[in-house]
C-alpha cells in the first residue's frame, strides 16, 4: 500500500487542492457537532484531519471507534482552514479525509502525551517508547543528533579522523570500579567495559594518526548519583604534535561552532581561570559566570574584635549582593538554612546590610563597628543597598559553602538564565589529590596527565604541589569537557605511577601496553573529551542527563522498561564457568 | 615550542625558499657520502630531509645518532630536489635541515613497517600502534573512517537521525550465546551487551521517530572463525510506514552513494534474485554476479543409462566453463582435489570438453553416447572449446559443492577482480529453518521478522514452507547487508514466539517489552543492517575484516597487545557476588 505522500509537518497552504496520503498517530480527536477532527502526528509535526458526516456518514462513523494513538492510513484533500493556528507549521491547512484505514490500534496510553505530562518518573522509562512519543522528549533527542552530526562536522573538517576503539577490553581498576565480562572461550579470565578510551587514543598517536576522535560509549560502575549513568556518551579526541594552547583553541572552535549551528548563539570570549582563582573567588572548580559575586577573603580584616566564631576560623569570606540589603528576615532565614543543610553544613550567616535609611546594619552589630563594616563592604566592592553574606570556618570547606550560596542566590535572583552561556576553561589543576584513608596520592584527572613543564622535578620531592597540565571547559557552572597534556615519555610515566603507589610490577601489568609503546617513539600529545549526554542537556537548557538519552537507567541502574540487570539460566553460568557466590551482600 | 608549521604531506615546489617546521618519524635513514637523507613521516606523508656534513657538521653528527622511528622537530628551508620522485605528493622537494630536536626516541621496531613487512600475525597484533604506522592499514583505517562519514552523510540527507541505544541490557539467548556483565549494585543479576539493537529501533519506531540509524558497536559470544569477532561494528537502520521495495530503493541509494565518493564507481544496476533461484542457480544464498557460469540441473537428461553414480544420485548439477576444454588433466585433478576436500564433500567431477580437434569427449564415454553429451551441452548452454564439470548426490549438497566449485574456477580464471563490483539483492528467504536436533524451528533471520502477507495464514499449518519478507545485500558474493520487514501486530508476534517453540511465559519474560509495545499503535516498519567491518573491508578489496577494525581480536577472542581477557582479583569477583566455578572445563 501506498503509506504516505507526505509527513505530517509538510503540508500548506501552496498544497490546497491537492490529493494526498498521510500516515500516523491519532493525537487528539475532537468530535465536533456532525465532524470529527483529528491531530495527526509523525516525527515532523501535526496535520488536522476533518471528518464530515455530511460529506460521508459512514465513514464519519467509522473514525469515532478510534481512540487516541492508533496508528491510521488517510487520504484525503487538502483545503485551506477556516480557523488558522499559526503555532504549528500546518496551521493554513487541513484534510477533509476521503477514505482511511486502521495501520494498528492502541490502549489507552498509561500517561498523556502531551509536554506537561500526569506520568511520574519510574511510570515514564517503563514505557519509554510512550514518553518518547512527547514533543519535548522527541526534540531532546533530535538536539542530540544534531549535536552529534554538528561535532563531527567540525572535526571532519579540521582534520581529524573517527577511529573506534574497542570495548572488551582489559581490566585496570585505577579510578572507578570496571563493569566486567567473563569470557566463555578463556574460563577463568575476564574482559572489562572501557570507562573511557584513554590509552587507546593515546596508542593511536603512538600509531601516528595526528587527530582522533570517537563519540563513544563508556562505561563506570559506580554508586549512581542522579545525574549519572552506568553507560554514558562521550566525545572523546585527541591530537599530536600540540601544546596546551593548540588544544584550548581547536575545541573552543569546536564550541563555538556548536553554539552557532545548534542555537544560532555566538559566543565571544571564553576566559581562562587558574584552578585556584576558581577556588578562592567561586568556591569551584566549574566556576558559574553568568553573574559576578565572588567571594572575598575578609579574614584578617575580621579577628581584631572579640567575636569568637570569627577568631577560631581559619577563613572568613563574604559574598556582596548588590541589591541585597532589601532581603527580608524569611530570605535571610531561607539562606541561612540552606547553608546549614548537611550536604552544605556551614554553621551559619552572618550579614552586613548597607541601606539608604538605616546605614550600615549587621547580624553582628554587638561585636563589629559601623568602621568595621564599612571596611568589609570596601574589601567585596560593596555599596549602597547591597548586603555581604558572611561565612566563616575551615578554609576549603567555606569557600565551598560560600560558592554554594553564590550560586543559590544567583538562582533566586534569576541571574542564572539558560539562555545566557559563559564559558571558560579552568587551567592549572593540580595534577595530585592525597587520600588521608588510603595514605597514598591518587591522580586528579587520570595517571597519564602530564605535570607542567616547571613542576616535572617537583614531581619526586614535593608530589603534592605538582601542577597538571589539564583543563576543563566550563559552561555556566557545568563541566562540560576535560583534558590534559599528556605523559608521553616512559621514564617520567614510570615516576608518576611511582608515585601514585604501583610497583613496577604491578605498573607493568596493568599498563604495560602503553609504556611499552613509548618504547617505540610517542609523539607528545594532548587532548580532551567532552560529556556527549551532559553537553546535550546543557543546549536543551536542562540540568537533568535523562531526559537526552533515549534509554536511560534509572538511579539503581535498572531499565525498567526491560527489567535488566536480571537473573540469568545455570546454563548461562555454567557456560561461563562463574557462579553466584553467597556473600553478605545477597542476604 | 612550535611543533610544525606544515605536515608531512603538504610541502611542493611552491613552498621552495620558505623556512618550515616539520615533526614526524624518521621512516628511512640514508647517509651517502657527507650527506643524511631521512624521510620524516606523519599520517599525511613523506618529506625527504637533507643534513648537509659542508653545511653544518656538527648537526650531520648528531643526526648520525638517531634510528628509525625516533620522532624528531625539524627546521629548515624548502628546496627543489635535483632527483625528483613521481610517486610521492612531496617528491619535488626536500628540505635542508637547520636544526632538529629530538622528541622522542626509539627501540628498532620488531617488524619492519613497510607495507609488505615481515611480521607475522601475532607479533602485528601484539604491537598494533607499530602495525597501524603501516601505509597499508592506515589507509584502510581512513577508509573506514570515510565510509563512516558519507554513511551518515547520505542518511542525515536522508531525514535519518542518529539515536543511541543502551549497551547495558536485558540477556535474551535466542540466536547466538549473550556476553553477560554481572551488576554489583544488584546482586545476582546480570546485564547483557546487545547481539543487534533490534528490539530498540523497533521500539525506536514505535516511539515514532519514522527513520533512524546508527553506526553501533555489537557483541556475540561465538566460537569464533577466520573472520568473526566477537565486538564488531554495524550500521543498524529502520523505517517507519515502508514497504519492501521502500528499503530496497533508500538502501540502494546508500550503497551507490557510497561507491561514488569512496571508490568513483557508478552502480548501475542491483539485481533481485530470490533465495530459491540463488540456491539453484549458485548453490548458495549470496551469489558472486562477476561471472555466469550457473549451475544447471541435468538430472533428468541424465539418468537413462547404465552408469549408477548418476542414476542413485537425488541430484546432478552442471556447471559449464567457457573456453575450459582446454583445462589440462593437472588442472582437474586440482578441482577435483578441491571438491574432494571434508568443507565441500562431493565425490568426483565428471567432465565433458567440446573441442575442435576431438569433438565432445567426456570422463563418462563408457556410459553415454555423443548424442547425451550434446544434449548436456545445449542444457548448460556450452559451444565449442567449453568444458562441462558435473557434480552429483544429495540435491543440497551437490548445490552446495557446485556452487563452491563455481567460485573455485572463477578465482581460477581470475574472474573475481576485486575492483569490478557487481550487487543483488537476494529476497523471499524461508522465515524458519528446522533444526533436526533440537526438534523445532529457529528463525532464520529473527523473531521479528515478517512473513510475507500472503503466507502469514500458513503460519500455524506448514511454517516451514512460509516465506520470509526478508533481504539481503550481496556484493561480489559477500553478505554486506540484511533487513526485512518487520512483524508490528502482536498477536502475529505472539505466534510466531509460539512457533518458535516459546511458552507464553518465556516469550513474555524475554520480550515482554515489545509485545506490550504493540498495544499502543506500532506503525508497520523494516528495515536493514550492514556489516561496517566487512563493508569498509571490501571497499578496499580485501576479505579479510582484521586489516579493517583499530584493535581487533585473535582467533581466541584475546587481545594480545593489552593481555585481554585476564585474571581479575578476588576484591572484584567479591563485590560483583561471583566466583568462578570449578567445572569441566576448567579441568
Amino acid at each position: 500500500m501506498t503509506y504516505r505522500t507526505h509527513h505530517c509537518g509538510q503540508l500548506s497552504i501552496s498544497h490546497a487542492g491537492e490529493n494526498v496520503v498521510l500516515s500516523g498517530w491519532a493525537f487528539r480527536i475532537r468530535p465536533f457537532g456532525g465532524m470529527v477532527f483529528i491531530d495527526l502526528r509523525d516525527r515532523h509535526g501535526i496535520t488536522q484531519l476533518v471528518f464530515d458526516d455530511s460529506e460521508n456518514s459512514e465513514l464519519c462513523h467509522r473514525i469515532r471507534q478510534i481512540n487516541r494513538e492508533y496508528v491510521i492510513n488517510i487520504q484525503g484533500k487538502v483545503r485551506e482552514r477556516s480557523n488558522k493556528n499559526p503555532d504549528i507549521k500546518t496551521g493554513d491547512i487541513e484534510i477533509l479525509v476521503d477514505e482511511f484505514t486502521v495501520l494498528s490500534s492502541s490502549d489507552i496510553p498509561p500517561f498523556t502525551l502531551e509536554n506537561e505530562t500526569d506520568g511520574g518518573d519510574e511510570l515514564r522509562m517503563k514505557y519509554r517508547y510512550l514518553d518518547l512519543r512527547r514533543e519535548t522528549i522527541r526534540n531532546n533527542i533530535l538536539l542530540r543528533h544534531q549535536l552529534g552530526q554538528e561535532v563531527r562536522s567540525y572535526l571532519n573538517s579540521n582534520d581529524f579522523l573517527e577511529i573506534e576503539t574497542p570495548c572488551l577490553i582489559k581490566s585496570t581498576p585505577e579510578g572507578a570500579r570496571d563493569f566486567i565480562v567473563p569470557s566463555r572461550m578463556n574460563p577463568g579470565t575476564f574482559y572489562a567495559l572501557p570507562q573511557s578510551p584513554q590509552t587507546f587514543k593515546q596508542l593511536l598517536m603512538v600509531a601516528g594518526f595526528d587527530k582522533y576522535y570517537q563519540i563513544v560509549r563508556c562505561f563506570r560502575d559506580e554508586d549512581l548519583r542522579a545525574d549519572r549513568q552506568p553507560e554514558f556518551t562521550q566525545i572523546d579526541c585527541e591530537m599530536s604534535f600540540v601544546n596546551r594552547d593548540d588544544v584550548l583553541e581547536m575545541f573552543e572552535g569546536l564550541v563555538k561552532h556548536v553554539f552557532k549551528t545548534l542555537k544560532n548563539v555566538d559566543i565571544q570570549n571564553i576566559e581562562r581561570i587558574n584552578y585556584d582563582e576558581a577556588m578562592s573567588s567561586y568556591g569551584c572548580d566549574k566556576p558559574d559566570l553568568r553573574f559576578e559575586m565572588k567571594i572575598n577573603d575578609i579574614t584578617s580584616a575580621s579577628q581584631h574584635k572579640d567575636f569568637q566564631v570569627f577568631n577560631s576560623a581559619e577563613f572568613v569570606g563574604a559574598i556582596c549582593v548588590p541589591g541585597g540589603a532589601s532581603f527580608s528576615r524569611k530570605q535571610l532565614d531561607a539562606l541561612t538554612d540552606y547553608v546549614k543543610r548537611p550536604q552544605i553544613g556551614a554553621g551559619g550567616i552572618v550579614w552586613v546590610k548597607w541601606d539608604s535609611e538605616n546605614g550600615l546594619k549587621s547580624s553582628v552589630d554587638k561585636f563589629y563597628d559601623e568602621a568595621d563594616l564599612k571596611q568589609w563592604m570596601e574589601l567585596c566592592g560593596g555599596k549602597e543597598s547591597d548586603i555581604l553574606l558572611l561565612l566563616s570556618g575551615n578554609k576549603n570547606k567555606t569557600l565551598k559553602a560560600a560558592g554554594e550560596l553564590r550560586l543559590k542566590v544567583g538562582d533566586d535572583l534569576g541571574l542564572r538564565d539558560p539562555n545566557n552561556y559563559k564559558l571558560c576553561w579552568v587551567l592549572d589543576f593540580p595534577l595530585l589529590e592525597y587520600d588521608e584513608d588510603a595514605k597514598r596520592y591518587f591522580a586528579m584527572h587520570h595517571p597519564f596527565t602530564s605535570p607542567i613543564e616547571q613542576d616535572i622535578e617537583k614531581l619526586n620531592t614535593d608530589p603534592g604541589n605538582v601542577k597538571a597540565n589539564a583543563y576543563d571547559l566550563v559552561i555556566n557552572g557545568v563541566e562540560v569537557g576535560g583534558g590534559s597534556i599528556r605523559i608521553f615519555d616512559r621514564t617520567l610515566q614510570e615516576t608518576m605511577f611511582k608515585v601514585l603507589g604501583f610497583t613496577p610490577e604491578e605498573a607493568n601489568n596493568q599498563f604495560g601496553f602503553l609504556l611499552n609503546a613509548f618504547r617505540y617513539g610517542a609523539p607528545p600529545h594532548g587532548g580532551i573529551a567532552f560529556g556527549f549526554d551532559r553537553f546535550a542537556a546543557l543546549l536543551g537548557g536542562s540540568e537533568s542527563i535523562r531526559d537526552y538519552i533515549p534509554f536511560p537507567k534509572n538511579n539503581q541502574g535498572k531499565d525498567v522498561m526491560l527489567d535488566a540487570p536480571s537473573q540469568i539460566s545455570n546454563t548461562q553460568l555454567d557456560e561461563l564457568g562463574i557462579s553466584l557466590s553467597k556473600t553478605k551482600k545477597e542476604k
